[in-house]
């Protein structure tokens, strides 16, 4: 049998990510390339104790079918959660629980886009949600960075652009994977852009709590009078991944049509995951557990950045997060960036080759991206040492 | 802000059932129109102690992000479970973890249909997967059943016309929601057309492990030595739904294309009911708790048509299932079936219209659903003791 597949999924390759993350299961390998929370952070005894009492108190809850919507318990918790420093849910607004993030993602190309209908995002931008739009027959018109923040102009031009644009994919906080944080006043005029060319905004906010330098800004959401942002919030990266457990926050015309979208693709989010996370929510300091998180990857970034600093060439450049999980490193226009992340990998380091989150991976690119979160200190003071050296051979040897 | 959604989108209508379920949330409700699985066949005392085994040995192994394809440790243990008295996979297939079996149904129009192809179904057929195959812009065409089994000229007829469908969707066993079981003849059939015509076969085979009377019938799939069968198994009938839990066996090249498919989708499957449902095949004995499920069903199966045979007026018939959870009702054709369930509403008993279940619900139906697993003893006798009033009350008024 020859099998024959939907056109919208040759848009979607294999990512570049995924064959390096293969090459990751090496435990000779020193990995950069990942983008896990560290395991430290995970708060492991609480979420035991409180599986425990679930179980043994109210199993049916959790293993019976439950509703598309999400868990009740959870919603109102995660609702206390996201208002508890500014207005994310207002009113007009309604919550999904997603099964991750990643899923919000599907979600809105799913119910907004029509094969070869538009979505502009930040260049260079999230692979996994570039993905999920591609799979669904959308169109990238990527909007490139001008002196550390978008560039607006461009962005404008690409609202002005046919077709018409369906939304804006952003990252405003400690961007994957540049580490770059949008400004209180790029945020204003992004909206106020989408407001006068009526396209929606997704705002992707998954690192958002993860900031350990300088002071909050405002979500563009919390930002919004208009009815235009869809808002994607995670515990992925604050309480654990691998249980899945994201929401959707957006007016409830939108949410409601999110809400046939998630019936057909899964019914509703395993239940357990929901239940532990709303206990946890609700029973712990929040607060005070994201501080020690952020402490932790303040650390990490700190570490690897004083270590670039000292075996980095200088003509290689790189962001300086505040927060979140990334630094995205640019290698001087002589050098071959793909050579260089070849090479890493032969030296047994791994970084992401930054053209794999473009709007169109056959750029021209000279960046990749390094994680923090996941390598040990002694892994990130081993491996940035290699990278040094690869930086003087190349940097040396082909200026 | 006036949102425009996807055309996809408004293929897929909120659901019959859904509007229905919501009915009878009020506690007077009595239901048959659910499908959950009967509480009290959940393994309660062995999820809750796999599960505390797990989180205080090794949590990180469930918290952090896992691979797309599911957990090793699940995957060999439902590769055995599956394969324990047939050969469902094969050295030519692999199997993909998913979120419930509802997501193998996305992911089978998403990475096989362009909008517009066409899928052959089972008139009536299951709402949940014809849903999810409209809201990727497939286009159902239904296949009738004649004496007791699928329309074979039928199905052959749909099979030549243009455009070729890209596959059959199928639930060979205690079919949602006619209760039906197809004789091993007309499954080789099948699989011969799906050769001579080189169409794929979903099967989907929720209720397969349900059979509470007769012999086990050889999947599809078992039969197949062409690569022309996608399998969907679930965990939910026989474990517990609110896990979401099932797994895709198919060729390989076509789970390549789930994986990528899911990777965009969800990432992975929440891990914790991957790693707990792995230890409950292996340290279980499954075969027992499959025959304590079936005793339930075989109680409540018989009860209700029972009560059916003693209440119901002689021109309504319906099906008897050896299996499964659901018994499909018909009125004599004189007999207006909305008007029935409304009136069945009204006086608090809920079932499910059977337009809802064919490839175009504007179809004339004289059929509705009735669930026996989820409601108690009590209520199965008082709910169709009411609806037998109804059918004498109707049947004869009309005649």
């Amino acid at each position: 049998m020859k099998y024959q597949f939907a056109n919208r999924m040759s848009n979607v390759k294999a990512s570049a990510i995924r064959e390096i993350l293969k090459a990751t299961a090496d435990p000779q390998m020193i990995s950069f390339a990942g983008g896990n929370p560290s395991a430290e952070a995970f708060p492991v005894k609480e979420i035991e104790k409180i599986s425990a009492d679930i179980l043994s108190h109210e199993p049916i809850s959790v293993l019976q079918y439950g509703i598309t919507e999400g868990d009740q318990e959870f919603i109102q918790a995660a609702t206390k959660f996201l208002n508890r420093h500014e207005q994310i849910l207002t009113d007009k607004d309604q919550m999904l629980v997603t099964s991750g993030s990643q899923q919000i993602m599907e979600f809105a190309a799913k119910t907004l886009c029509n094969e070869g209908d538009v979505v502009v995002c930040e260049n260079p931008s999230f692979l996994g949600a570039l993905n999920a739009f591609k799979s669904l027959g959308a169109v990238l018109r990527g909007v490139e960075y001008k002196d550390g923040q978008l560039d607006l102009d461009a962005l404008e031009k690409a609202l002005q652009m046919e077709p018409k644009p369906k939304f804006i994919y952003l990252i405003p906080n400690f961007q994957n994977p540049t580490g770059m944080t949008m400004s209180l006043e790029v945020r204003k005029q992004i909206l106020a852009l989408a407001k006068k060319y009526e396209v929606l905004i997704l705002e992707d906010n998954p690192y958002g709590d993860l900031r350990f330098e300088g002071e909050a800004i405002p979500s563009i959401k919390s930002l919004d009078q208009d009815g235009l942002v869809i808002y994607a919030a995670s515990l992925s990266k604050i309480i654990a991944p691998g249980m899945r457990v994201a929401c959707a926050v957006a007016p409830r015309e939108i949410i409601q049509k999110f809400v046939v979208a998630k019936q057909a693709s899964d019914v509703h989010s395993n239940l357990w995951a929901q239940k532990v996370m709303a206990r946890y929510l609700c029973n712990y300091d929040m607060d005070a557990h994201i501080e020690s998180i952020r402490k932790i990857y303040k650390n990490k970034c700190y570490l690897m950045l004083e270590e670039m600093k000292k075996h980095f060439h200088p003509s290689v450049q790189y962001t300086k997060p505040t927060g979140g999980m990334f630094i995205w490193v640019t290698l001087p226009e002589h050098v071959d960036m793909l050579t260089f992340v070849k090479k890493a990998l032969e030296k047994n380091v791994a970084v992401v080759p930054g053209n794999a989150f473009l709007d169109d991976d056959t750029k021209e690119c000279h960046s990749f991206r390094m994680n923090y979160s996941t390598p040990t200190d002694d892994k990130i003071r081993e491996g940035v040492k290699i990278l040094g050296q690869l930086t003087y051979e190349m940097c040396e040897v082909s200026s």
